[in-house]
């Protein structure tokens, strides 16, 4: 029995601190308040105009969508992935920390990318949100990786990730103009085809040896169906988080309930049906039914119609469980892509057919369906670059752009974490939160406990 | 040993599919954008008029009020039910399953029943709440069958319910101009009698051979306890979401908060009392603290004063416990009444005394008090037909009503369940995930695991 | 083997409603709608000014970050303490009767210190913040106390530290004019010193006979970590939720969102290096992690920056991991400070540096960089009483008398809490729920169930 090598052991603390500082020092640098966070300028504004009343700071607009998809962010995301047996510490703590990681990193990398005020980066409820979203692309890819992946690994793909991500969305929505709103393609495409491809490259052909360890228990199911739930409730604010105020907000927040509702049903319906005996799969439940909200991520704001919202989310159910039972298998034995969570089956094929669905419902918008509401969906109309069918095209190509940059970029983080260095667990050791946690004891026998409980040392009571 | 037969099998996928289909051609063919949710609508009253900026739109007004309903009904109801050993994915996937499709159907039923526009229905984030609510009144009446039925049968008690509560809402709310935002009378006393009636019709006497899986382990009540504490916490929005702006939803909220307040010391004491030990009981603390927000779900949005709703949540809460004590257990042996959860407790007596809480508090209505806030109460003083002694007796014929729908409509609907095709559990096998989901195994031993982590493997952490 | 005497198990229930009798007579006498609540007041103001639309209501300001806190409140701190393996229901279940007392209680001692109107307290949403605010500060006492207490030693306990609370913040905001908006002095430092010096009086040498019930299991950590996670991710809404509308708000939000991410770094990172093999504990990440929050509860709606932010959590992170590994077995030893929850480090260390960073931001505000916002950040600024450092002096003050009063207060309580008179556990029955609930059985064996759920029975499924 030899120790760990202390070089092992300083890794995680040393990166973590090496990287919180380099934000503070960049954060000092770069980051100022905007407009609406500001005293000054805030209350400048309020004096010069009427119209500046405090309700109409974008905090009231935002704020409340915000808290919905941060609780997706660390309760949804962190929950979900609990279902291991002896992974859940590691599940929602490494969540934790890559979260916490990279949101601050996104702040930097997307206002860096998304346009600088006289070289600073203004910041306020809206890159909140659009921090949060980075960072759940981050954590799509980390469901491919999860178990098999050491928490430097995890920091270092983040670091590329979200730069790669911030990238991705500057050419999408600054160099097309498309539309994206929930992340059909910026979020979920990317993060889902990034995390294949690092999996893909870390493939660990003796895996089996942890096979035992590579499934759930009854009560890590009832903690991922936590997780779940909330993505499930609150992903009508995740769509709608940084649309434009007024119509947009209210139609992608209702087209995405209809969506998932819709979703629901095709997911219990198709995950019966694979079953031998008929038989509900919680893997199926936990996963496909939040297809549904993926699929909406770009055409949600658009003039989709409650009766196109539920079609798409029925699709989307389809296809994710069609996936887990029939996809998944193939691409583990036949391309050795090992994804722990089925990220293709949530993410991957309902990011596609969404962005498909967004690049379709674009080409077929008019002026006699959205009135003066169609410079708040497509902004460049007003730039009278406008028009339906080059606006469906952008959308197409931004797709193929988003798949070309997330599959390049996983392949080369991918062979940056092959490196060696990270602490990586051994292939007997993966989906084990023993290796980076104290774990605590077993429970006192409960019969003892009982028992103790209606002795008569109850008699002993101060009384 | 023989196999499953296929129809039995079949029977869940084909109905989730079919009723899906059907929805969605229903909404392609009756549903619209409302004025709030249409781009071309609402940009044209915006341009119309000056008072309609956007942050009139009544998304600001109402949206987060129905996140927190959201999370009541498929939280709050979801995890309240794992409190069963062995039913915890059934409680919170048939709960998902059945919320997703009441939700949708009652969007369709409420939208016929309330009034339709040149022959379509118009949705917005309003009839998104009622759908939820209605949806409730079904999860509500899923609490009395807890354990007895198969996910067919509950899919088609969501089809009858949701019809049925869309009548009586009609008939309260349109034609008696009843007052009942928080829904006493047409979302609890409804569910709860209704439920009660059809768990009458499908009465087991030989339950009993299920006994042992009947009941609660330590962490399923932990469990049961996140469903309980969201319940009690959004229950101020629930009552409040759908009352007018302004002062009367801001005074619901607030009365509802202290209704639960009081009912929570109220559960606390009387569970202890009734203990022969003094001892406090889970299953009062889950169910009975919640009764005081059931107790103001009529009278919460009129001048109640926090005094009165401490009041009506004390008693609430007595009763309830009461309740679970004394009278739960002469139902089932005497009246043959089977109440999984004993909603009767939560819901029925607490919604009948919010029903007459509701009236007596209306009969007392006055200029005086309201002032000019009398209308935004009590809708028909603008039409002139108000006066506070007939708006008392609307309100308790209301509550007649509303036990004659649910009490026959459960009669009818139970009725209908008992036909033996929807492939219900046998006596034996109540209570028990098993025969609808795939149940994971046994964990790994976790001393051996805990033997692994800390083990010489550790070694071969890649360096 | 005895009864437990009848004088003993009356003691809890008796309190419970006397204690609510009492409320409910005080709430009748003193307590008033307010002009946002009263249906009279708000529709006569609407009437004679054309500002007070419906909008501007403060319900649509303040709800939503109060529904937040009140998550925090019951789920935050009730999941944070389930982290014992035998005292889940104690721990959420003694958690949500303390503080539905105590929000009932502090509604009428923080009326009554904070300006009664002709011998009125007036409520509405902000009054429903400022008595969860109060809550929390008992809650943070009961961390040290859990496990070692019984219910009526926490509701006397509650009784006497909301009054003080009261008068505490009385002298803090309303003779000092000191800023506290998110309680790093009131509420955190208050609780938690208060907390210490009564678990420092309530010492027991002979805990250690319970200690085997003092640990974690593992579903208990996850539980616990559901508690966390959800106090994270709300605390911008907590430290916003009682500023100044508009950049103030919004602003504050976005100092704690900064400030919790760099915590969350520093965290892990500490956690890791102070382990002899290198390994995270729960123990820090359940608590540290959240350390970031407390210590910008009083900078956090000043011009701290992001920057800023981002090194008071930082630094707060480290001080808090630290604490738990190096001072918390201090205290126990040296001091007979038994800390179960190490609220030391949680809220007492963070706190205290809050009120110093509040203090120094404060002396160090201008004109210049608050431009007309500075009144609304510091409300003397109007009285033309304000400079920075008087300002920053008060604040220092502020802390000195909030740490006397904490200590002097936490003296007293803690003696009438020594009386043999509540029932308290014994030495050997700490930390048991056996002892105040009713605890189930254990679950039926899972082979046995899995057997019946694919056996031949399942043929009997009606068809």
């Amino acid at each position: 029995f030899r120790r760990i090598p202390k070089n092992i052991k300083l890794r995680l603390p040393l990166l973590c601190i090496i990287l919180e500082v380099i934000l503070i020092v960049l954060f000092g640098t770069l980051v100022e308040y905007n407009d609406d966070t500001d005293a000054k300028l805030w209350n400048e504004n309020r004096n010069h105009s009427a119209t500046r009343n405090d309700h109409e700071n974008e905090f009231y607009y935002r704020y409340p969508s915000f808290q919905d998809v941060h609780v997706m962010i660390f309760v949804g995301f962190g929950f979900l992935m609990t279902f291991l047996q002896r992974y859940g510490f590691s599940s929602v703590g490494f969540n934790f920390l890559i979260a916490a990681f990279s949101l601050q990193w996104a702040t930097l990398m997307q206002g860096f990318f998304h346009g600088l005020h006289h070289g600073k980066i203004h910041v306020g409820v809206t890159s909140m949100i659009n921090a949060d979203f980075c960072t759940g692309s981050v954590l799509i890819s980390f469901g491919a990786v999860l178990g098999k992946t050491s928490p430097v690994q995890l920091l270092v793909m983040a670091i590329f990730e979200v730069t790669l991500f911030a990238v991705n969305e500057f050419i999408l929505l600054s160099i097309f103009g498309a539309n994206d709103a929930g992340g059909s393609m910026t979020i979920h495409t990317f993060g889902a085809y990034f995390g294949l491809m690092v999996t893909r490259v870390l493939y660990r052909p003796n895996l089996d040896k942890s096979k035992h360890r590579n499934s759930s228990v009854y009560h890590s199911d009832l903690f991922a169906m936590i997780g779940t739930i909330y993505l499930w409730m609150f992903w009508p604010s995740f769509n709608s988080a940084i649309t434009n105020y007024g119509d947009p907000q209210h139609r992608t927040a209702m087209n995405t309930y209809y969506s998932l509702a819709a979703c629901t049903l095709a997911t219990f319906a198709f995950s019966a049906l694979v079953n031998p005996e008929g038989k509900l799969d919680m893997v199926h439940i936990q996963n496909a039914a939040l297809a549904g909200g993926v699929a909406v991520g770009t055409a949600g704001e658009m003039m989709l119609t409650a009766f196109g919202s539920m079609i798409v989310g029925f699709l989307a159910g389809t296809i994710s469980v069609l996936g887990y039972k029939y996809l998944t298998p193939v691409l583990e034995s036949k391309l050795k892509i090992q994804d722990t969570c089925g990220i293709h089956n949530l993410h991957g094929m309902p990011g596609v057919l969404g962005a498909v669905v967004g690049s379709v419902t674009a080409a077929l918008a008019s002026p006699e369906v959205y009135g003066h509401g169609l410079q708040r969906v497509f902004a460049d109309v007003e730039t009278g670059k406008w028009n339906p069918q080059s606006k469906g095209g952008f959308q197409a190509i931004s797709l193929a752009v988003t798949l070309g940059m997330a599959l390049f970029g996983g392949l080369i983080t991918g062979l940056i974490l092959k490196l060696p260095i990270y602490g990586a667990p051994p292939d007997t050791q993966c989906f084990e939160d023993g290796l980076y946690w104290e774990v605590p004891g077993e429970e006192e026998s409960q019969h003892e406990l009982y028992e103790v409980a209606t002795s008569n040392e109850v008699e002993k009571l101060s009384s």
